[in-house]
């Protein structure tokens, strides 16, 4: 159970602090000091610490009740700490220490133990072997980058830390933001499933994040992962997942990794599909659907591709559309006055081409008009530099629209060289980028297409309790006679086909 | 026909260049100049042009004979332009001007009319509405950036200039290198078929690039292409193309953007397997290919993954395995020993997994011993940084490694946050990188199995040419006898089936 004090901390120890920030117990307190934690942090070692707003506590017996221990000690270690912190009354840990059940048969004991203490208590374990977590209160990690936390950014769960390192730096680099980010390393007492139970019972629709990223390598609990995915998507969030070892080998590594156990795919993705989670199997298209996500929401399949290199659209509609969405024709009409406010040669049959000549006005005009447009539901603008000119003011205007616009606008900003600047300018607007067209439109023709074909929550018929029991009751030995069974079913509210009760063969006839 | 003065010129004139780098007049200037072409560089326009190193010249008629010039005049000048240059023995052009065909009816004359009096002439050119060409002699192009020429590097042939652009920026950032760029826009005259045929002609067994990319939306002579492509990955190139425009609609973008004709894509799909080419959709995807064809080549199936983060590990398994490659287990004695050198809890089964612990020496351990074990055909090494250490060993390491080794070694260097620094050095020596693992595996695998299953050179039977001329000498008005017919397919070399000749009806029996 996730209990409030590893959230919300009021005051944090830190096991195994040091001075030097190459080791993880000496990483974190920086990270919290630079994170800004509130509370007061107590950095605990026989070797003095004198880390710059840290109290330092040199034996673990001079240290007074904390809500939260981080601990970084060697894991033969763990155990004889976790006991005296319990008993001085702290119930929540984070466990970096590696050495438990990925380590063979000793660890698998000692991880046994540890957690049956803390479930003594009535505690929350988050690790061993993980990286941390990362809150709106503090940056409880050993690693860098510590993402700025943003209530709208993506809640990340990750059964491996540096997976959900290696997610966060190429996400950040591509504008994705991120709230909390968990890394439940062995997952001894806290899995992803105890997570999304925390995340579901506590969500709050004016406060919580709405998108959460997922990299499992198993799910231990489906029903319990179900139940909250299928409530928290119900509460308006969205969410996508990678649940990696889905084949032969990779569920060896898998097993070798975090220990999981094997899982056939089609299993998982029916899972993802009745709770109308995005199946995902890379970090890049982890990444794409949750920036697609942070984006407005598509709702309908018709998508206009506004850009001043034809390539890039042509790549693009080839993705959509042969992913499920459409790049409808423009009436004629109504392209040709588009087409008369554009540069000659522009083309406006959508994809709208408005040429290498085209300008922010231009550009302007045309989102206006797609805006305005019923046949579209929303616009992809590709819009990169050849280095000639100068696109902040593209960039400028791109950002305005898609405040002012109702309906979602995707940008593809491609000139990682050329536009660097003006890209890092857009992207600090709380925008993100998708570099590559088909990536996009693959993610997101896949997050659409996941979202309508979901399977639809299961009504279950209404059902007349009392006269259920009672007939129940009347039952001699356990047994009810046909018409009984039909007036249970009935009461039940299963439909029954039409039915003849008979009882001699001459009745057939 | 591509003439040596297109490729090699020894004198270059801008025809409307200017001192205005913001316009493709001036920013080609700027970039002969950086490109330090040897020739002599003409800037020809009425209004006075200063830039350093280069001849001005105010009317076209004060010009001599160059033996390329590059065209940035509004089109309704080109003709005229192009002409007066023909008379002065110019023969190789590049024009940039759109205006041409992709504007309309007019358009379509105007190129008809420039492409003939060049055609005329014996002479070459490219565009019209194209970015330009970058060589080895010169940089003649009005985009940025400008890749350093490398001989082993790609060549790039694109039928959209903003697209050669955006692939040669997303390219340069992951360490690919270049070598000589055709942005042949319109194609009125030059086509991808033409570029190919002077890169097979030309071919250089110890000079010539040997990887060519390639993004099309048309292949208007596919028996040109195929023979083309198909002798030059004969000669030992490797070749991987994007035809967009693939879908329905996509098709209708790409005939508005270049005007192509609509293929089915099964059809080019047997082209490039009959060829060879690695098929590709995205630029993305034609650079990962592009990268894994600037490794050393991979010559089986089995791949060992070297890493200290278990999640990339898990996900690259899953898509080698499932895409055709092999992640195999290894024999337990010999994995026994590799385990002993690395830190306790390290799996060997491969993945190898030798924990973020790992150390560039264990690195060097885990490598030499895949380089002596048969069983393993190439490495993927996966090392990032979580933050906490510098990595700089490691990467240098694996640099001596990759080019000490016979196999193959992959890089994944995901941490492009923390490891920024790092992964910028190991690219600064010529290597490549591949930030996401799933990409790699995918592309590796296609790679491997374009290669593996493309169609076998069909081989012809003998011919006795001297028989066959003449048995058809023999034939009477044109008719040969059934037993004449058997003679000549013989002499021919073609296989029969046996055969009988009978002459009434009672010799069926």
């Amino acid at each position: 159970m996730v209990i409030s004090q590893l959230i919300q901390p009021k005051s944090i120890a830190v096991i195994g602090a040091s001075d030097n920030t190459t080791k993880p117990g000496g990483m974190v307190l920086q990270n919290l000091i630079n994170g800004k934690f509130e509370g007061k942090i107590f950095a605990v070692n026989p070797k003095p610490v004198s880390f710059e707003g840290v109290t330092y506590v040199s034996e673990l017996n001079h240290l007074k009740a904390v809500d939260l221990a981080i601990i970084a000690i060697p894991a033969s270690q763990c155990l004889e700490t976790v006991r005296t912190l319990l008993k001085m009354g702290t119930k929540a840990f984070i466990v970096f220490s590696a050495g438990f059940s990925e380590a063979g048969e000793r660890g698998i004991e000692l991880e046994k133990e540890l957690t049956d203490m803390v479930n003594k208590a009535g505690g929350t374990l988050i690790g061993p072997n993980c990286v941390g977590i990362i809150s709106e209160k503090y940056k409880g990690v050993f690693t860098t980058p510590v993402p700025e936390y943003d209530p709208q950014g993506c809640e990340l769960i990750s059964s491996s830390g540096a997976t959900a390192v290696f997610i966060m730096e190429s996400a950040l680099l591509t504008g994705l933001r991120f709230s909390n980010v968990y890394s439940i390393g062995n997952a001894a007492q806290t899995g992803v499933e105890e997570i999304l139970e925390y995340l579901d019972v506590n969500f709050d629709e004016h406060k919580s994040p709405k998108v959460q990223l997922l990299y499992l390598e198993q799910v231990k609990k489906p029903f319990k992962f179900l139940k909250h995915t299928t409530s928290l998507i119900q509460k308006g969030c969205r969410i996508a997942a990678i649940k990696s070892g889905y084949s032969e080998a990779g569920g060896r590594a898998a097993s070798s990794h975090t220990g999981a156990l094997a899982t056939a795919d089609n299993v998982i993705r029916a899972l993802f599909r009745k709770a109308g989670i995005v199946y995902c199997s890379s970090r890049d298209e982890l990444i794409a659907v949750g920036s697609v996500f942070q984006s407005k929401e598509l709702k309908g399949e018709n998508i206009a591709i506004i850009t001043h290199a034809g390539g890039s659209a042509v790549m693009l509609t080839d993705a959509l559309t042969s992913n499920g969405l459409n790049v409808p024709q423009f009436d004629s009409d109504k392209a040709a006055t588009l087409l008369s406010k554009l540069n000659p040669g522009s083309s406006v049959n959508n994809p709208i081409d408005f040429l290498a000549t085209g300008t922010a006005k231009h550009l302007g005009e045309i989102i206006d008009f797609c805006e305005g447009y019923d046949v579209v539901d929303a616009m992809v603008v590709v819009f990169g530099s050849p280095g000639l000119f100068n696109v902040k003011d593209v960039y400028e205007l791109l950002d305005k629209k898609m405040s002012a616009c109702t309906k979602p606008i995707y940008p593809v900003l491609p000139s990682l060289i050329n536009a660097e600047k003006e890209i890092k300018q857009f992207l600090s607007k709380r925008r993100v980028n998708f570099p590559d067209e088909v990536n996009l439109g693959k993610a997101l023709a896949h997050v659409y297409t996941s979202t309508k074909y979901r399977f639809e929550k299961t009504t279950l018929p209404e059902m007349d309790i009392v006269s259920v029991r009672s007939i129940i009751n009347t039952a001699q030995n356990g047994y009810l006679d046909a018409q009984t069974n039909q007036e249970l079913l009935a009461a039940a509210g299963i439909a029954q086909a039409e039915q003849l009760i008979i009882s001699d063969k001459s009745q057939f006839e």
